[in-house]
């Protein structure tokens, strides 16, 4: 398989992106990347070409720039011709850590949408408690999301989770402000009568409390609310991390202690940091198109592209366009 | 004044509500209190009955009541012989730990809505790092909110972080998925432009991300993605919590620099905890009506009681009156 990687958006580029796909290509046999950015930038990063080939383009798409136009008027941008490989059928995957409206904007018009979703998923694993983790969709691709599209995430993340993550019947929840039947908006209360007439597992309403518990594998909801989600649980751990470290900061007992403890802190933030997850697919489209957080670092970068290449061998799309209503 | 409060709602009823009524007693020297609920229990725990009145009932709203059938049926019952209270005049404000569901029914039923409120919010003062909190309205009394439901919201918010928490310009937040104009539904891109057009001081959308950075004095949102908000932080602080306490006891050297760090987790346990803040105004009601957490302590509803002396002496009721649109 191969495999395009927009080597210029994000924290770290293209050194990052560089170094990921290095150590991709001597994980992964099979694997073939190709790179588009400043050649000379990422030559200046890059020791092994074996099964790497660099597409030159000078032009980028800043995290500024206005997503829309920018996909319109920079048509040599790194972003844009990594998705046309995908479209033109010479790359099976895209990854990009860049401008991520620019990211969705282009995948839409260059690799389009399947038959049977009406919208992508913006949909990043979040993690939980036991470290398995949890696939939210949508979080910010469709904000006045509409009940069938719920019913449509759902039967991507099932696919995803089924096929990427290993997990044989994924449980999936509807994000609620209650369990019972009934709850929620107009939208919710459509949505859960599709879904609990659906062939999926459906566990019914989960509340935001009980996500990061693992009381399912899937959670649906419209993408203002998931982008609600995603954010309150990245504000509320920078905060308590912030506290924390003034706390243990404070006087020099607190310090030695909290050197004592330093082991387990790191252990703490890596249980947090669900990186280790891959990207956020932006799932629904005609192949794979994963946006890495711009913060990416190479490891982030490396798993990005694992779950790239598992994707593609494990036909995702294909099983999702199989499962879509005719 | 004279405040009510349902004695028999939540996990430490009655015994933390007569505690919190002789503490506030003692405290507030023109505060007269009613105790509605079972007289023996009540009696067991009142050692100082000075400016305190009892009203006893048998009946009692359950947490697993449902809020429209209980409040209907239940006419005897310690939440809404409290809100009647207030309805006839005989009480200025009312505290319930119970069932929210019924709260909001009962408020809305026997106290009734401000002659230009559509819906009243319910609306508790979350933490900030900088430990002045923000109100967030609303966190879940109406799903599905219209634009001109979020303007009334605001100026709700801005009276009472006015007259009760002392702000003398609340900066007013509209809750959204990006900082930019145009962001966002349906909903939020209409209440933007109606935020931006009153006399308030509106300072544009606020991410969840920044929201416990004390971005804003009030965020404003529908009672879904509030509820959402809420319910994020709650969950998110649990996990993290919870995830310390294993790695803080994983082994004895963890232990024990974990003891020396105690009174400092103490102190961010403390930081986090919004019950100082009082109990979640259900607002927009003709008088004030108060919803302390289920799980309030004395001391929490202390908070509370204190909450709504200043509602009532700080008249927030009437400022609210004065400032919705004619």
């Amino acid at each position: 398989m191969r495999l395009v990687i927009d080597a210029m958006g994000g924290d770290h580029a293209p050194r990052a992106h560089v170094a990921a796909a290095e150590q991709a290509i001597a994980a992964f046999p099979s694997l073939q990347v190709t790179l588009i950015g400043d050649e000379t930038a990422i030559r200046a990063h890059l020791r092994d070409e074996t099964r790497i080939t660099i597409v030159h383009t000078d032009e980028q798409i800043e995290d500024t720039d206005k997503p829309t136009t920018a996909v319109r008027r920079k048509k040599q941008a790194s972003m844009v011709l990594a998705v046309q490989e995908v479209k033109e059928g010479r790359a099976d995957a895209c990854i990009s850590s860049g401008n991520t409206g620019a990211l969705m904007t282009a995948g839409l018009l260059y690799v389009g949408r399947l038959k049977g979703i009406d919208r992508p998923a913006l949909s990043p694993m979040l993690p939980t408690q036991d470290g398995k983790g949890f696939l939210l969709l949508d979080v910010g691709a469709n904000m006045d999301a509409k009940p069938e599209h719920l019913l449509q995430y759902a039967i991507i993340g099932d696919a995803y989770m089924k096929r990427v993550r290993d997990v044989a019947k994924p449980r999936i929840g509807l994000l609620n402000v209650g369990s019972e039947a009934g709850k929620g908006t107009e939208l919710t209360k459509v949505a859960f009568s599709l879904l609990e007439n659906s062939d999926l597992h459906f566990v019914g309403n989960v509340e935001a409390r009980d996500l990061l518990d693992g009381v399912c594998d899937v959670v649906v909801c419209d993408g203002f609310s998931g982008n609600l989600v995603l954010k309150s649980i990245e504000g509320t751990a920078k905060m308590i991390f912030a506290i924390l470290k003034q706390q243990l900061t404070s006087t020099w007992s607190a310090k030695l202690a909290a050197g004592v403890l330093k082991p387990h802190f790191k252990e703490i933030k890596a249980k947090l940091d669900y990186a280790e997850y891959g990207g956020a697919g932006l799932f629904g489209l005609k192949a794979p198109v994963i946006k890495a957080h711009g913060s990416s670092d190479a490891q982030a970068l490396f798993h990005a592209i694992r779950q790239a290449q598992l994707m593609v061998e494990q036909q995702v799309v294909q099983v999702i366009r199989e499962n879509l209503p005719e």
